[in-house]
């Protein structure tokens, strides 16, 4: 065999290889909306026909929500696992799209051409890009080089509930010699990174009710309680002066950069000001004595997500509402513990509720945060492997993003799990006009050719 | 003519009276919602019709919105006004009303009989009493015992934008001897009442933008300013810890009570307890020092009645939103200046928007609150005229809503108003499963005919 010639036919299908993709991205796979469940059992069909025709001995398998797709194919060592999620993000604000978010297509951009559609580069595009490589591989060789089980996940986008009981279910099956997850991004146009360094995610839901109706702001203004104002007081207390978070043990478990890692992340030359220009901002909002790069890869956050009360229609409405609610997540990083800081979360909102209004609170997950064994020799091997596909070096770097199944993959299975991804800065996942480079794509795939190479 | 044949003829023609308010109750008129425009042109032209049916010169006038509904029918004097909206407020949420809204009916209830639907009480059923007072003099007379003009508007619910260049326009018509507006309510079930004191309203929309699109709080939690957290800390800090609103100047011009009026208010001997337990609570929320009452007549108010940002559907989305915005209405008492609250309002919010953030105002509607002339001979007439209908004798009292074409009757006529409605606490104003007494219904047409009588 040799890697020239799969690299050869990757290059000859790319077409092909990319209305796959768009086939696969017309599918409406939004798992956190139950309006979309039948779409979700329709993308995992179509990634089940899709493995089978590479050979692979592959299963949709129900979960109490979405299916997983678990395929494996291939003999010998090591055995690779490969993760990736067929689910994507809702598509509101729908007026802010340039087009149909389930009509991808090829466009022309000032730097070149992209793959526009919900899902291109989170996560459909990405995962295919590990798909694309197998089948070349075969095409060329007959047979993969190393045993490959292919898992993909349909719970990703709205935190995972079944992941952790299918995972220990089926322990026996996907425990491999090192996962490869393909959820991540480069560090910049032309350099591909390895994280290492994942921070972890805990969502919540905060309902405050006051009145036990709807009230007209004239009657009772001034006199019953605003569950608006008792929420944005909660809000506003959750963040100090220096943009540290205010729950008590918050900070419990976090731990400070390493010199050496300090010293590598200050050598990528990060560049803040265009970071956060390209998105209309200027100034880092966390906290005050850290760098930006901290705030994003290694420091804890809290964020509101999402809130709502009373009229929000047209017009004005003078209504002093029954209810408000907040969603609000926290990124998570080294030790924290994501079940105290819920505890401890919620035991601050309670404190804060006047004796004429009550809380409620819902979970959305809670997944601590993950860090590599950089230590083992695939990684440098995969390390080398991106080098030579890519003009520079990669590099082993932080993400902001919460991708639990790296954790539970060590936790569960005592896997090791690598983080490759092509994903750009401007790819505007989980918004409007989310996009994939094509030659994200296409040197995606050759780039999985190359680790495949490489590590087998 | 005799009273008591136009009383008879009232008690016999309520099944028919209650048929037409059915009607007018079935038009969808929301002014606030541009969906609903042609609906409020519907319900003019049915109160057109209307009263053409009394006799009344009668027309529909336009206005750059809603149109207004001008009359006038029968000679001598005094020369009366009578004022109403045909308008509605919105009906969300949908899903908490029994009923259609706009599908009015009659229901038996354990408190008697009510008219169920959008606008029964607020302000048609309303509207309609005085109009089917005038049908009943009519019929027995032939002819009404003084000159009235008829005053419809259908914007008092989205600000009256319309209303003071109409007034302007049309002043030489409009003028009279008094006012007579039925949109507030008794002050017990059996006490019928006057209002003598009318709180102003003033309407802001805060948008605050911070990032120039929304954003994946992994890649940028942390780092990059979010427009909830900016606006919850606004809305957090309008408001002091003993309750008091904390706009610079915002208490200028705000009168404390006579001892003379203070004594009569401790006598109506309100249940502020059974007020608010009605609604689930049950401590007063406003300044510390002051009494239920006073919050809800005397004491101007700064409420948020709505707020929206970010994902608020189903399940959980990690986004970093562009924007977050609320609307936040102020009620005001005695001679405070609505323009220059607004402007202090806009001032203080502009020193807390980081630098990161935009912040643009939305104005809807500024008035100021009213102060009835009471020594005015016709105001002890109506009230004895009232007292004469109701089991207990009707009080001069205080308004929490605000109804400000009280005060441009004043300012732009030079008409003094007089407040009368037959509206009870419990009528479900501006939330779902609005309703009106069929006994405010009866009665309160029945107390337009002693009006009429004793004015006249």
């Amino acid at each position: 065999m040799s890697l020239d010639t799969v690299l050869a036919r990757i290059d000859a299908d790319l077409p092909q290889a990319t209305e796959r993709l768009l086939n696969l991205l017309r599918i409406p796979s939004i798992s956190t909306d139950p309006a979309y469940k039948d779409n979700c059992q329709e993308a995992a069909d179509w990634l089940v026909a899709d493995l089978a025709s590479l050979g692979a001995q592959v299963e949709k398998r129900p979960t109490p929500g979405h299916p997983m797709v678990v395929g494996h194919i291939g003999e010998g060592a090591p055995h690779l696992l490969f993760y990736g999620h067929y689910d994507v993000q809702p598509v509101d604000p729908l007026e802010l799209w340039d087009r149909d978010p389930f009509d991808p297509q090829i466009e022309e951009t000032d730097k070149g051409k992209v793959i526009r559609g919900r899902g291109a580069s989170d996560d459909k595009g990405q995962l295919m890009t590990f798909v694309e490589a197998c089948r070349a591989w075969i095409a060329e060789n007959g047979s993969l080089p190393c045993k490959i089980t292919f898992f993909f996940e349909g719970e990703e986008e709205s935190g995972s509930p079944s992941l952790i009981p299918f995972m220990k279910d089926n322990a026996e099956e996907l425990k491999s010699d090192i996962a490869l997850i393909c959820d991540t991004g480069m560090f910049g146009e032309e350099t591909p990174a390895i994280v290492t360094m994942l921070r972890g995610l805990l969502g919540e839901e905060v309902t405050i009710t006051g009145p036990s109706k709807d009230l007209h702001s004239g009657m009772y203004g001034g006199v019953a309680m605003n569950p608006i104002r008792v929420l944005a007081k909660v809000i506003a207390g959750l963040h100090d002066a220096t943009g540290r978070i205010t729950i008590p043990g918050f900070y419990d478990g976090v731990p400070e950069l390493t010199d050496e890692l300090k010293a590598q992340w200050d050598g990528l030359n990060f560049d803040a000001g265009s970071f956060l220009g390209e998105v209309g901002l200027g100034e880092p909002a966390g906290e005050k004595d850290r760098s930006a790069l901290e705030m994003i890869w290694s420091r804890p956050t809290c964020e509101v997500n999402g809130i709502k009360g009373g009229y929000t229609g047209d017009g004005f409405k003078t209504v002093l509402p029954s209810k408000a609610s907040a969603k609000i997540s926290f990124r998570l990083v080294g030790q924290q513990d994501p079940h105290a800081i819920r505890e401890n979360f919620r035991e601050m909102v309670r404190a804060q509720i006047p004796e004429d209004c009550t809380v409620d609170f819902h979970g959305h997950g809670a997944s601590p945060a993950g860090q590599m064994e950089t230590g083992d020799p695939a990684f440098e091997a995969a390390r080398t492997a991106l080098s030579d596909e890519w003009p520079q070096p990669a590099a082993f770097i932080g993400c902001g993003g919460s991708i639990p199944i790296a954790g539970y993959f060590k936790t569960i299975l005592g896997t090791d799990a690598m983080l490759i991804g092509f994903g750009k800065d401007d790819d505007q996942i989980h918004s409007p006009n989310e996009k994939y480079d094509l030659t994200s794509f296409h040197k995606g795939i050759r780039s999985w050719a190359r680790i495949l190479d490489a590590l087998s």
